[in-house]
């Protein structure tokens, strides 16, 4: 693990104003006049202001998608499809504008442009055979790390996993603070615990190294400035906040949280962001500290969470759950040791289940 | 300046014993049996056990260079013509072994391979017009940066000036803390010292912003600890600040100190490192807290500076170092904002030079 050679995200570009760069980053790519590029917008900005400052011209796929449930693998080959036949050759880009799990569609959909069959195939690590199209991510929304991380996180029918590879990587990220400005505070805050989140899960991981911690350590001081002091920039720093997240995940990994998060996303539809949300306020056995400090950070944000999520799960249900929990194996073994599946049992994480 | 589109280095190799990944992922860029790396390493592995670690295969070319003095460009374009007598095809790597000059030589060469003229004709910004060969960093000492910047730093016969350019960037770097442990205490506390001389210099610039700044303080605390207390993974610690330093670079400036020890290595061949403590030890009117530290920790690491190095310089040399230092227009616009040159006049300059 410590020994992993890390490709990271080649090209970035930051600060306010940055997204008008968009169009003369890719007028690089367009290479002749049927060159074309394919746009994968989050739909909440249908017909408003950011869909006007697109930088789409006459040739160009301009899709938006809706992630009013987590990208699924069958969501993901039919846009592959969508843009098979659209054009008998491949777009000369991929550009992801929105969420987490816009961002994902944009990283998975130009996988499958290159890779055959269905994207439920991918789901695991190093299963990618071939580099993708190069492809833009531009966080609208900004906690989950996508923009730094090789994983596209997908739902399908037996599980919620990342395709997990270098080529997952995006070739550019556009970070521009004055995307945030439009989300809901209840989103942003959901979103920003999720790097929060991943942050705790990593510093207390047993795969962390001193690359993971110093990326990991900044990332947590600038969600405590956005969470806790009343400061200035704060999309500023919940951008960079994201991006450090994303980064410290390089050599390390997540923890019970996120894997029992992907369970409520699978079961439940719950999004990522306030999955983790109610999976992290059950865990102060594990991450005491920072338990303590996420409730006293929702407290000063005025966040209030959903009780009582678990009590209409069946038994089928909440065993399909727990198997999802489960097969997140690098999760369990950062956090708990390769002796984890005797504290982590069946029985154990059904309870923690029940409490939330 | 806020909307540039920054290059990163793409593949990151960090943890200690990760050297031993080299030929695993050189092997990746060897294509057929003509295929050649070309190995510049500091001399002063000439012979011990790194040698002997090298992967070097019968085809490739392993050159020790000597970095007593600062590369200067008659000695890149020596060692450019070195490697196309040896082959008459183009190495399918360049990497270079030790600190920062020894990286900046690999840097240089690698560009100048694929980019015709001497090297002194691409001092300065964006003057490259063809990308570099393959080059991978493999630093010895840290805190220059040069693993991470879009620098190679030469000195011509009338300057002493950067290659900058997003093709100067390492494809590869290999970051193991093992490496560092040989260096002598004082060279690496002068190499560590440019870390956190160009991070103060850094966060207290006029084009700082977001991004700068959390790689500037998280690069600042590092130091820090590994400066100031005398805690563990201190090598692990000051590669990772050097990393972070360079990348803090990315959207912002070096300024005052840099200027000046750019003029100090120009005439009296005074390596940058120490050049910068000597430089910055004078600058107290500018940097008055981060000068107070830089005391501190010179007294905690038990370091002695040289003094009066400015008296034997005549008149000629002394307008010569001037020269050079006014060159770095960017630096000097960085630290005193954009009426710099009603600030700092020839005469200040001198000045500060005397009392060095």
């Amino acid at each position: 693990m410590i020994l992993r050679n890390f490709k990271t995200v080649s090209h970035i570009s930051f600060g306010r104003g940055c997204f008008e760069r968009l169009d003369e980053i890719l007028a690089q790519k367009r290479k002749n006049s049927n060159s074309f590029i394919v746009f994968l917008v989050d739909d909440v900005f249908s017909g408003g202001k950011l869909s006007d400052r697109l930088p789409v011209r006459s040739h160009d796929l301009l899709s938006y998608v809706n992630v009013d449930n987590e990208p699924e693998t069958t969501y993901i080959d039919a846009l592959t499809d969508k843009i098979r036949a659209f054009s008998d050759h491949l777009p000369e880009g991929i550009i992801g504008i929105g969420g987490g799990s816009t961002m994902d569609i944009a990283k998975a959909v130009s996988l499958m442009l290159t890779n055959p069959g269905s994207s439920k195939e991918y789901q695991g690590w190093d299963l990618i055979k071939n580099p993708a199209v190069y492809h833009v991510g531009i966080p609208t929304l900004s906690g989950t790390g996508a923009e730094a991380s090789r994983t596209a996180i997908l739902i399908s029918p037996e599980k919620k996993l990342g395709i997990n590879s270098d080529f997952t990587v995006f070739d550019q990220i556009v970070l521009d603070p004055d995307l945030l400005s439009g989300a809901p505070s209840h989103q942003r805050f959901h979103t920003g615990m999720d790097c929060y989140i991943h942050c705790i899960e990593s510093l207390s991981g047993t795969y962390l190294n001193a690359f993971s911690r110093a990326y990991g350590e900044k990332a947590l001081d600038l969600c405590r400035e956005v969470f806790l002091e009343d400061g200035t920039d704060t999309d500023e720093k919940l951008m960079m906040a994201s991006y450090f997240g994303g980064m410290s995940i390089a050599y390390s990994q997540v923890g019970i949280c996120h894997a029992l998060s992907y369970g409520l996303s699978y079961a439940l539809k719950l999004h990522h962001g306030i999955g983790n949300c109610i999976a992290f306020n059950q865990l102060e056995q594990y991450y005491p500290a920072g338990v303590r400090e996420f409730r006293f950070m929702m407290k000063k944000q005025g966040i209030k969470l959903p009780r009582d999520i678990a009590k209409d799960i069946d038994d089928d249900k909440m065993e399909k759950m727990i198997n999802v929990a489960l097969m997140l194996e690098p999760l369990w073994e950062n956090a708990l040791g390769a002796d984890w599946q005797s504290i982590m049992t069946r029985d154990r994480i059904r309870e923690l289940y029940q409490m939330m």
